[in-house]
């Protein structure tokens, strides 16, 4: 079992007050009759006015350590090729990352890559509940109606989380260009890892930069393990996407792949 | 993976309305202390008007296959016993079964046990959307509240659902009084179970009268499992608790062996 952080547990947990009011996920392209389910957690680097700045540069709230830069217009595009519902986090994951657990360090990080976080120092009990009713129940309960109501209709969605990451960390070029991480379940990211090799020159790895090890497949691990839904978290390096035009191309391939991923485990239920 | 029902899925998940206003769950005791979180998914044998009488007799409505008689009497004494949070559903499983995902032919029952259903004899895909709508995101979202904010404050709950069986079911007595059941992780079962066979009388067994392999585990596995807590369901034949005084008798039982239970996962985890 994960430890829990060190902090000085709050008596109850409903005595404090929010610090704002919650900010909704945002849902685009909501009717739309495509069986993915498109996520973007760290769409967003904008940091609400109740935490100021976290006492950074304007360059570190622009930088990677923010958010996930391209990692948006490329889920946009993916969403209008793929007629897909699209559900992407409002604010910075410096502020809360959707894609952690309440008592995940990285929930709320002290530090990113190279830089200290000042806002995220200390931070009490009662700050960490605030963030937690603000930004991640709303985002938790916002994707599990876009899942639930589909499979209340008979359809089973399909999950992929659409991330970026700096091709330079901690000093170290990355060589992979292309990531696809899977949770539980493998399937759909094997296949559209086979897809990318097919379809494109990318440079595409599996688990790759990190892994469900590292605790990134948060968001899969909570609301598409638990379903039975086949689910993928691909990571674009981000200097692939920095420009619209780019993301706008990278869309067309990797709407290609997805769609390929996608025969591939119809075709594989179909056999089983 | 699980086989979705046959249905006509609608064009869109959004298009119908709900029937009816949304039935929040109902939450008790919401600044308890304790470690455990109760949860009661059959509290209540209410349905709402919207659904009439669901073509059942007032004796069908009253027994065990509308909801889990006493066990909402025995999760108050168990939740005043050990100073513990109490959240329950408000409406009949016949209308919906929070304890089970939208698409699983038991969340809106055709038959149960021997009964015929006939209000839920053919239901359209809106109105599985209407009733999953209604019931079970707000049920979903109100558990999920109570979980995420104790773990934001550097607590680790402890899932523990509390139902009642009938005695006889089709038509075969059961014998076992005292069932204690779980998704993946068995250690907080083992430890219960142990505690009731050191304390108590109760004809007390592991995964009986059914088990996670019987899909009866829906609950524990979309919200305890995804963040590694330690859960368990716990199934008493309702003749045991058919009264008021049985269900306190029954409370005062079941907290001494839940606190043993605790205590024993409490030293394997300093252990480990």
């Amino acid at each position: 079992m994960r430890a829990a952080p060190k902090l000085k547990a709050a008596k109850t947990p409903q005595a404090p007050a929010p610090l704002a009011e919650p900010f909704l996920p945002v849902i685009e392209n909501a009717d739309a009759p495509g069986r993915i389910i498109l996520v973007c957690e760290h769409a967003s680097n904008h940091i609400p006015s109740a935490w100021g700045d976290l006492g950074l540069t304007e360059a570190q709230r622009s930088a990677h350590i923010a958010w996930d830069p391209g990692a948006l217009a490329l889920s946009r595009g993916l969403s209008q090729r793929l007629d897909a519902v699209l559900i992407h986090a409002p604010v910075s994951r410096l502020v809360y990352d959707c894609n952690r657990a309440p008592d995940m360090p990285g929930a709320m990080p002290a530090r990113s890559e190279v830089h200290d976080i000042p806002g995220n120092a200390v931070i009490s009990a009662a700050e960490r509940l605030a963030r937690t009713e603000a930004v991640y129940l709303p985002w938790a309960s916002g994707l599990h109606g876009l899942i639930a109501k589909r499979i209340a209709i008979g359809l089973r969605p399909v999950i992929v989380t659409i991330h970026s990451f700096t091709p330079i960390y901690h000093g170290k070029p990355r060589r992979v260009e292309f990531g696809v991480i899977h949770d539980a379940a493998p399937h759909l990211a094997v296949a559209i890892l086979n897809a990318a090799h097919k379809l494109t020159g990318l440079q595409a790895e599996l688990n790759a930069p990190y892994s469900a090890a590292d605790d990134v497949t948060h968001t899969l691990r909570v609301q598409a393990t638990p379903y039975g839904l086949p689910n993928a978290m691909l990571e674009i390096r981000n200097d692939l996407i920095a420009t619209a035009d780019a993301a706008d191309a990278m869309a067309d391939q990797l709407a290609a792949v997805l769609n390929m991923g996608l025969v591939e485990i119809q075709r594989q239920a179909k056999a089983s």
